[in-house]
């Protein structure tokens, strides 16, 4: 059976593009939908934009949206990107990279998406196990942000679509992601995950989101091609 | 009792600014947000910041939002603007000047605005009697969307927080409305209506916002101050 369409969030890091390759493999019609949202890292826009047209996407939507206006974050204003914790550090509470509403925010634009161009289901890549300790990646969230989607927009109240929020990695460790990744055909090389590149868009080895991406590539055995 | 800081979503309007009388009037400090979505009645946000200016509002954002990159609605589109709809044509449906999934996004970066000032009440104008059909305007869905914000947010998680999604004039009519805003001393010549004002900023006296203003300026027995 066809599934349809799906919206698939995606930054060009190596969780969502894992998960747009789990959509697309599950026969999906994918709308990908990335922000442009004043991060420091705008390398990830196009990593994203060459993910999407690797794995098929039927569309791929690049959205301006200044959380830079709100700030609160070490990703969008000057507050210092944290280098070299640990894991003991990152179960102890939610970091300076935190976004304030990020995924709230990310999750209500492609509810709109979705709206306009009929698709079912929203893929998002969130992680519950190897992550930051961010609120809004938790199952509880994700729940009841569906459970809100279905009340908020014209298909909901009028029974035409019934939203799904998809969230494959959910229980993953960051090793179970690779995997997943390296069977789906993912070109990891295109992929970046990195909070605070250097100038030359390369990652700095050291903030949580390159700690953790090493640490799953190291359970795995397996060189990043990234760093090939 | 000092109720502390809220955010009120202020687009200007003669909802938005009676909602932000009020949240003034309960003792607030108030932190108002604008969006610079695509709109074409860029007017308003002249207007909001008249507005905020003359409640004393203790600050007031405008964040840009491309929501024309999702398109989908005549406000943000070439779809052209219903005119001279009566009152059953606007029972009968939600109409196309519905911008799909709005309130959740304006209420999502609203809620992101509140964690980064540490405000724990959302104002937002919303009215589910005289109004267009629109599904995120019901209190059904108000009441999901403040379930998910207090899963949310680190303020939320670690309990430091609750969020309340304060609606305060979700029971009115537009005349109750305009009769509360002149209570309050809402300077309602400063305040802008209209989907779809001439190029100099008049309304358009056609669609349905200006239908439904003129309607409840009738109910009371006033002349809207902005036709004066």
């Amino acid at each position: 059976m066809d599934p349809g369409r799906a919206i698939c969030l995606l930054s060009g890091g190596l969780d969502s593009s894992t998960c747009l390759a789990i959509a697309r493999r599950e026969g999906y019609e994918c709308y990908c939908l990335s922000f442009d949202y004043g991060q420091r890292h705008a390398v990830e826009l196009r990593a994203a934009a060459r993910i999407a047209n690797q794995l098929g996407a039927r569309e791929h939507r690049t959205m301006k949206l200044d959380l830079r206006a709100l700030g609160g974050s070490a990703l969008t204003s000057g507050i210092e990107v944290p280098k070299h914790r640990t894991q003991a550090d990152m179960s102890a509470g939610i970091p300076a990279t935190y976004v304030p509403a990020r995924n709230t925010i990310f999750l209500s634009c492609a509810l709109a998406y979705a709206e306009v161009v009929h698709a079912a289901a929203i893929f998002i890549g969130v992680n519950a196990i190897d992550y930051s300790g961010y609120p809004d990646c938790r199952p509880e969230f994700i729940h009841s942000f569906e459970k809100m989607a279905n009340l908020a927009t014209k298909a909901g109240v009028e029974g035409a679509l019934k939203t799904t929020i998809q969230t494959p990695l959910i229980a993953m460790t960051k090793a179970e992601i690779i995997r997943r990744a390296t069977a789906l055909g993912v070109d990891l090389s295109l992929t970046h995950s990195c909070y605070d590149p250097n100038p030359d868009g390369q990652p700095c080895g050291s903030c949580d989101s390159c700690l953790l991406r090493a640490k799953g590539f190291e359970e795995m055995g397996i060189r990043d091609p990234l760093l090939a």
